[in-house]
């Protein structure tokens, strides 16, 4: 298929990769002359460009830029799709993202590959990235049958699962397994770090060991998604830091009553609990 | 140099491997019989026994036992190591146990290494455990000067670093980047796992990807280690917790507020802050 990726950063040029293995031809559009050199260099599509008429050519587009950019597309991305093409996107919230596009173009499927880095931009993505990622669609009762066949078949043939829910539902459930832990990582380094008390901070420094690495690691990553996030999946992610902390504030008085028997007891619910998420 | 091994988990049985390969002659004590049997047959030890009396033979013995046999250790135990050996223990926590120790034995100084996984027991231990770990050693006043060379030499021998600090210090500063990120990855296991709404907590649980699987990585350990680090570092354990929960709740603020300038800025910091913690 001649397939459109617009955005070749990790997701967009992982993909690029990826759908090239599979014998796809790919139109890569990179945002600047930099990129498409890189890009270029890198191989992460067959064709390179910053001008947008490539798309001209695509049977199936897939937008894998910035969320805002998702959000408010320039005019120019939007009349470059042809009608006939079918269209997914890659953002991590749904929702806001559904919304616009589905007003835009009549063969638009939101989709959300669960799978990611720390890393960003054209020199991030690798081949591997997608594999036996779990990929969500979020086709809504709008949705053209065909489109959702399509993007799914492409979508499996990449080695991926496919769960299908709506952009809300969708929206919930990230806000806890997704972007909660950017927010508790963050507070996490800030609370090691006591600005108040520097030979601590500097000891807490020396010792923290792959517990403190593995815990701290989301909260590494660039502050450009997790402030796309907060923005665009609000209200949920304040559901979920609310959530959040009433657990926390449970085991936090156990402990100040000594309720050791009760707090082992909620230890060991959440490392069952954990399996379930992890296998 | 002849050294005994009291306890062969994770701790115990990584040690033993370790310094059978450079050139000790370890005695290891296992619990119980069956023990013994699976520490033999993984050469955890040259000689395995559940008979203290094999310590008499040890210039240095290494108490790799869980927290509460350090804070309790049986008489029997104490009876068994001679007055002329050095001793150190694993723990950690380091101020109960150099508190009692310090009081039984006048070669004894408490250390602690940054190491370990979420494994257990006597099939746990690997050789390449403490390879390039911190290793926390806590003297007091009271230490003896050549306690401290000769554990600080056997402690570089095995590729570790080493960090000099008090127990008081060292339990304030794990209880930041060490014991802190359990009970906060158990809270965000709970969180995730919504009781309230069964198909939430279903879908979340399939699109838990490695953001949440290693931000909770911790809270699926033992509940044991959990629990024996709340009794014993309990005040700065909650001294922690507030702590992180006053970052937590700022971060809210600012979502809530939607301050996104300061919310990208605290982001940005979080991500610069840990960059020290972990290289």
């Amino acid at each position: 298929m001649k397939i459109g990726i617009v955005g070749l950063g990790l997701i967009g040029g992982s993909l690029g990769l990826k759908l090239q293995s599979l014998n796809h031809t790919i139109y890569g559009i990179a945002n600047n002359e930099i990129n498409k050199k890189k890009a270029k260099e890198k191989k992460l599509a067959n064709f390179v460009s910053c001008d947008l008429n490539l798309l001209k050519e695509c049977e199936l587009i897939i937008l894998a830029l910035p969320i805002k950019d998702l959000i408010n597309p320039s005019e120019q991305l939007v009349a470059s799709i042809p009608q006939e093409s079918f269209v997914t996107d890659v953002g991590s919230v749904k929702e806001p993202i559904v919304k616009k596009w589905e007003k835009l173009h009549p063969l638009f499927i939101g989709s959300h590959p669960m799978a990611g880095t720390e890393q960003r931009g054209v020199d991030s993505g690798f081949e591997g990235l997608f594999k036996n990622a779990m990929w969500v669609i979020t086709p809504t009762k709008n949705s053209d049958l065909n489109a959702i066949k399509t993007i799914s078949e492409l979508i499996k043939s990449m080695s991926c699962s496919i769960c299908q829910t709506t952009p809300k539902d969708h929206d919930k459930a990230v806000s806890l397994i997704s972007h909660l832990p950017i927010f508790l990582a963050s507070a996490l380094i800030e609370a090691a770090h006591t600005k108040n008390n520097q030979s601590l901070a500097d000891l807490a420094q020396k010792l923290a060991s792959t517990g403190f690495s593995d815990t701290s690691r989301v909260g590494g990553g660039n502050e450009q998604l997790g402030l796309e996030l907060a923005i665009n999946n609000q209200i949920n992610l304040l559901d979920a830091i609310n959530n959040f902390k009433n657990k926390l504030n449970s085991l936090e008085l156990l402990i100040k009553e000594k309720n050791w028997e009760l707090l082992s007891k909620k230890l060991a619910e959440a490392k069952e609990i954990r399996k379930n998420f992890i296998n």
